[in-house]
């Protein structure tokens, strides 16, 4: 039997000798690459991070003590150990796990997540909670060295000094966030890396910890490690000079070294960061040779499923039209915050290495730089992921609409994105970008539309989004001609009668499939519409369109709350007609992970749907 | 004739003398302390910032080089002195001149501001665009060391060294945010601050500027610098560490010094931080005694109006709420980001120290680190303005609201702010956060209902937020007893007819008046209905209300777009009523800085408004 088949608790864990914990790490990896290989997900970071895994739950509980990962896409592990592992094979479906820490599926979850660095931020919380309602847990926070570089764990890092209160931070350094990283504190890290003193300093803990006297109080043998520090070490370094104490770098794959100097942490009494190195991908020769490749990874596609020519992602079609449109202006740069091979930016990278910015995992400066570069004359792309575009809505509002600057926003991963679920959909692009007054905002149904849309981006002296699902984008979808893209023009793609179908971007393809399977019903064909601008809307056409049909059906993938169905719901009030209106668009609720499709179903996006609403006043009999 | 009379254009300050250059200081702070003591504006920073400000006019040339400031309130004698002297007394008012950078109103503000912590980004973006346009003006970018704080300026300063350019960063070191400022970072700037090498650094530096060589370039001679700072300094200090040069701390009071030194910035090719000491109030003594109530003032008085006995603010009736539960439940904690003094947060600090947190200009920590708190078994309160939430709007979906957390954001000066004008309304709460799944949203519209709501808010096992406005609290609006607080129930405040007025908060006062004056005007009474919940709404007594009245008017102090108005309308239509209905709220657009009045009346905020929607039906002649 194997080691992991034996655990029932992973408090078994600390019963196994060395030997046995060591073996459980390989089970643990083999495990881990069984499954991610076959359901998709987060491969090199988990892989990473098996040991310091195993050691945090030797040396800790997770029933006391509160164990907080940051991002959570490293917590495969940890899933697996504490009470996941029969389920661990439904990793990312639908009913099944989540890819992310998540309270509602274990209490060994503290704090859920999936946007990074928020894991210092949470565990000063719970370390002040703890110290106010008189607790005496511990609280443990991991943060990546990728994370490490976003405004909020900074905020945190700073914070640390005045919540005067313990925290134990486990730096999991492996020198990528998903890229490698960027800016002045990767370097800063790189130093710390490869200072010999701290490696003395290393041998030193150790030698001591094993030989602490029974008398002697934890506190008087770390005032002896300090003064040794001080001997060893340069004074200070980032971590220090914000009075967090800094111990490390140790190897974050030596279980022992690991379970010593967390053992000295559980007795320290100050905020420590601890600096672990370890390897992304590590024990999957493929993973480990191509981190980058192995970070987040899709399903085995189904042998069954006939095997078409694949399309190009939008991300990829978008990197295209940049790459066209660099090549023809000078002005054109592009950005990225730490998605360069999620956003595909890779070709750009390569071919205008000195117009391209990956400013690491830091969102709101992305879109502020964005506007200096705006400012001083050029023409910037933003590419983000929808839901990343949440933490720089100020920025968007305050530093690119008022002031105007001509900086286009490239919108990757709206709507339902699948797998990562629901900390990862971009839902509320829509809503919250249609209220900032000033922007423009486009949503292409095919690459046709993507190509005209960034092209009018770009004429424009003011800001623009322009917002396209994760996947496949079409080449063509409808009408192949098209009018120019004119401010706030919709297009109607088929004329028909009674019933008018609205969508834009994503919800299009649906439209058009109900359309046809009237058809085929021998109903009424019915009218579809284009809005492609969400930002101003095309009112004068849609009085048109509406005063000629009975029904109006908006169909879009953003949250109903805030929705252009709400603006076109209340023009109709404000006009005091009466007709058949329904806005389908995603409810007040967290969509959880599953495949886009299951997602889709599950938010009325059908054909069935549409049917519904569109069938009653053709059928005399009951539903 | 003064010196300031005398300038025409910002070069004719190069002309002058040492000994002119500081007279004009000290005319400038006259000029400013007048303006400001009569129109209110941000006076302490202002006055701190002067010499550093001539310093920077006489050595650079906004026509070429960019000067970007942060938050931009200490830019009063930059505005001053690039042409805006004869317009400075129509500071902050309608139609007058911004309280901030403004483009629109002058060529010589590189960048808007109003927010703090963008300058360092927008500064990269401007300094890569230099050169990547092959231009060779300078870059130079204020930042304030409590503005140092937040994660945007940390994420721009972690990407100083990637951007691999040239920017001049002035940190204007005042020892305070608007609060003495926190965490571990200000500690690290004290520590700067006494190391006495700087000092010697500095008189290195005077010495050997003076006599530079003329053979000697400029790059041998920082060399030889850097030499001597190696050998007098520490080897690192928290700048340093992220690869940027630091120089200081500097007499930032010391126009000899500045000049000095800003000479040297000049033509040193890396990023280099100076680091400047100045005096907050510098030059008007009750400001030097107290910055923080001087930090941003109001307009004196008009003395021809009445006295009425003063109100207090919301602001104020927040804190006593607070400090009453605190006081009954010892779970209860309260948090803001550097405004514990706007958000009159002060008696709560006094009673509760060790329960209440100010975590500097940190937003986004500011809500994670709530989560943590709820999490952890507290209560908190994050008291935010609402133009600041726009900072935390990821943190408020993902660390609370997904994850249930009891947090009670409490959304300060919603709605229109008055004379700091656009940057600063608090327009898109109400948009952004009703597509926020699991989030309760209310909106007091006097004392009574804002207890009633905290105290409801405190027994939610979810997170909640309260909106409240600026200016002063009514103890009683409309009829004082009411229907206990439950979940998404509004209160019909008149029954009437004919006409039901919708509104919610700052607004009730409004439809009250209007319907009292249409009782003068022998009007039908219309319905006034107070939402109080803007999130769940309360969808099955609007029905009823709506069914009885021929007009439905909302009157909401948020954007139109994405408004309850918006929903409202869109339920209206989905049920295929035919019925005239308006949404009163703000347009599209930002709204310049004026007194609160002036903006509501521009906004269409008023009675007459009101009034012209409700009469057209009871008048039959022509309008």
């Amino acid at each position: 039997m194997s080691l992991l088949g034996a655990i029932r608790d992973y408090r078994d864990l600390r019963a196994f000798s060395p030997e046995e914990a060591s073996a459980l790490c390989g089970e643990l990896r083999e495990r881990i690459i069984d499954v991610v290989l076959d359901r998709g997900g987060h491969l090199a970071s988990s892989l990473g991070a098996v040991e310091l895994i195993v050691g945090l739950l030797r040396l800790f509980d997770p029933a006391e003590d509160r164990i907080i990962f940051d991002v959570g896409h490293q917590a495969y592990a940890y899933k697996i150990l504490t009470g996941r592992d029969d389920v661990f094979n439904t990793l990312r479906t639908w009913g099944g796990i989540s890819g992310f820490p998540k309270h509602r599926e274990s209490p060994f979850d503290h704090f859920d997540v999936g946007h990074s660095s928020t894991s210092l931020s949470a565990g000063l919380g719970y370390a002040k909670a703890r110290d106010i309602r008189g607790e005496s847990h511990e609280v443990v926070a991991f943060i990546g060295d990728g994370a490490l570089l976003n405004g909020l764990a900074l905020e945190a890092l700073n914070n640390v000094k005045s919540a005067d209160t313990k925290l134990i931070i486990i730096l999991n350094d492996n020198e990528w966030s998903i890229n490698r990283k960027v800016g002045g504190l990767a370097e800063c890290l790189a130093r710390m890396r490869s200072h010999s003193s701290y490696r003395r300093l290393k041998a030193f803990i150790k030698e001591h910890c094993r030989n602490l006297p029974k008398g002697e109080g934890i506190e008087a043998f770390l005032g002896r490690v300090k003064d040794h520090v001080k001997a060893v070490l340069q004074p200070s370094n980032f971590f220090e000079e914000l009075d967090i104490s800094y111990w490390g770098p140790f190897d974050g794959h030596d279980l022992e070294d690991i379970e010593t100097v967390l053992a000295l942490a559980r007795r320290y009494d100050r905020p420590v960061l601890i600096h672990f190195l370890t390897e992304k991908g590590r024990g999957y020769r493929p993973a480990e040779e191509n981190p980058t490749k192995f970070h987040g990874i899709s399903c085995r596609p189904d042998p069954s499923l006939p095997k078409e020519p694949p399309l190009p992602s939008w991300s990829s079609a978008v990197c295209d039209v940049l790459r066209e449109r660099a090549a023809a202006d000078p002005r054109v740069v592009a950005l990225t915050a730490a998605m360069m091979e999620g956003s595909k930016l890779n070709a750009f990278a390569r071919d205008f290495p000195d117009r391209f910015f990956d400013v690491g995992i830091a969102e709101g400066h992305l879109l502020t730089f964005a506007a200096g570069l705006a400012a001083g004359g050029l023409r910037p792309v933003a590419t983000i992921y929808a839901t990343f575009l949440q933490r720089a809505m100020d920025q968007l509002v305050e530093d690119i609409a008022m002031q105007g600057h001509p900086v286009i926003v490239a919108v990757d991963r709206a709507g339902l994105v699948g797998e990562d679920g629901e900390t990862h959909h971009g839902l509320l692009d829509v809503c919250w970008g249609r209220a900032v007054p000033g922007l423009a905002m486009m949503a292409p149904r095919d690459v046709i539309d993507l190509q005209a849309m960034f092209d009018y981006a770009f004429t424009l002296a003011g800001p623009s989004m322009i917002r396209y699902p994760r996947g496949c984008a079409p080449l063509v979808v409808g009408p192949e001609i098209r009018p120019d893209i004119a401010s706030g023009r919709a297009q109607c793609l088929v004329e028909g009668e009674e019933t008018l179908l609205i969508g834009y971007g994503s919800t299009i393809p649906l439209l058009l499939e109900a359309q046809q399977r009237c058809l085929f019903l021998g109903l009424p064909s019915p009218s579809v519409v284009d809005l492609r601008f969400l930002k101003p809307l095309d009112w004068t056409s849609l009085d048109d369109w509406i005063s000629t049909h009975r029904r109006v059906l908006i169909v879009e993938e953003g949250y109903a709350a805030g929705s252009i169905g709400e603006a076109l719901g209340a023009h109709i009030a404000t006009q005091g007609l009466s007709i058949d209106f329904k806005v389908i668009a995603v409810a007040d609720a967290y969509i959880p992970q599953g495949t886009q499709e299951e997602q889709w179903k599950s938010c009325g996006f059908s054909v069935e749907t549409l049917l519904s609403q569109i069938r009653p006043c053709h059928v005399s009999t009951a539903p």
